[in-house]
């Protein structure tokens, strides 16, 4: 196991649902690092014109550099 | 761009699931608001007497009024 | 069951006692709405002239509008 | 109404969904207590070695023991 | 003194006053443990049909097992 | 001295500095409530097309309706 | 009206109730400052050997120094 | 370097802004301390009766006795 | 993997160091539960009679009953 | 608009006012990001040895790479 | 039992370990007050020309005035 | 000095003690980065195989990239 991980914190976007958020969020993250566990700061969101909920995840991510 | 808004707090309850919840909670303050974005404060819940799982999520809304 | 519920904040104040603060509060509330539940949010005070304790206490109220 | 109920804290896990999540956690403390509400403490999570999201939801349970 | 200690939450809940409220926590721990300390987490309530304030006082308490 | 207040939250929108936002959101509220007092719950913003920032203050204010 | 106030923390005792506790930690106060207001920032407590409930206060203080 | 400092916390008060308030504060510490730091705490205010914003800003201010 | 955790929450003592402190917290844990992980709540302590610091470390931990 | 965003988390210094920190913080991010919006974590500051007021602004700020 | 404790802040500091910036704390505020118990508030440090880390604790300090 | 800082939060984790962690934290940090400050977040651990304690500190570090 390595002695040190590193956070990077995002927001995950989706009008889908919750989850689809999260997983935007962790495929940003995986561009650039090997992602360990996260945790969620907050939920937050807007009715977009189109009249849908759009949801935006906030996250901690632990993860080391690729 | 307004100079200000105002926040209304508000709790939106399904049986169906967390997203249906806060689409409660959003219809509710656009009754008489102008919804601009959300946030979610807390979710509770309770198990109903249908055994079904009752979730209720706490929004802040900031709106403008109608 | 409603499927939603709006939040009032308010601030009850007595001399008598906390419990006394917080049914100011839950009277102001009670003008425009029916209460549900309510959250002690803080507690706070001051010493009067007449050397009496103030208690002030702020309220988070679930409610509905009459 | 009982004078008094226990809180009981748990983690709910699943690769599903938040919803999924809460629902193994409530499962965990019914075995042992009536539960009569809950409250979402955090989400955590993780990505499985078979790439999914696995959803770790702290909950905190008003409960009586059977 | 005792190297550890552990921790219970509970809810004690009365009409009376916050003091009542908490005698009804504590006497609910004390069925099956030694109390040793408290810490008030939360104060909230609601009215009843008999339109009295209902007291729900939360406790973190510091005790040790019958 | 009233015996109770209420709470309203705003937010006050300024591309000047951080006091001219914090009296946005007082007169945003000043329309239709007295203000007693106010206190920051958060400072937000974002840089404008302009190129300006532009301050969006958060304000928890106690008032009485007028 | 003063252009600052200082700050002072202090707990108050008392088995007789929580407003006794708060004026115990008023009076130590006003020994050595004129009081102003105060926030009530934790209760906490303990059953004494008498089988009481001692009440533990923790408040903070504007003030200035007599 | 000193192996210990110690805590003073002040609210300076100002209707010019949110800077003077601070210095009011940090003026108040420094009659009888040496000041190293502050940390802002809160800002509250309220308005006067001349119609002007008044702020009053909480620090926290690590220091030595002179 | 197990699908649900349960959380204890202890307080360790010792007056060796803060880790010592920790250990006693999780053999407490350990005698009815197989422990998982754990987080440090608060660190408070006393200097007892014989002028020694004694530590009192909370812990959060996550298990199953054994 | 994008699926997601990255926070960065600068602290801005000047002895002008909170306004110009926070313009510096800004700045840095700016070098490698492109800033969407941002929110002030805390404000912080000490005395220097010209005897003026430096304020160091923690800012949380949701960008993306440039 | 006293019926009132005063709480004093510091920040002890050491080169050494945690505990032994503890100790630091503590005898600042024990040069001036009987020291009864005390909570770890936060723990700062940076790295030293001499490439040592220096630990810097707060301490919040129940105590009594000699 | 310099007019900004950026934050990097890292956990460092060790078998051996609370510092070590902390040290392997700021290694972790100082390979790209100048380290100017720390804070220490949260304390988390896990009992290993072994059955040694393993120490996770995560740290919020003030720093310069090199």
């Amino acid at each position: 196991m390595p002695s040190a991980f590193e956070y990077k914190e995002v927001v995950g976007i989706s009008t889908e649902n919750i989850e689809a958020a999260i997983k935007e969020g962790l495929d940003e993250a995986a561009k650039t690092h090997h992602v360990a566990w996260f945790e969620v700061l907050s939920m937050r969101g807007r009715v977009t014109d189109a009249n849908e909920v759009e949801y935006q995840v906030s996250l901690k991510i632990g993860c080391r550099a690729k």
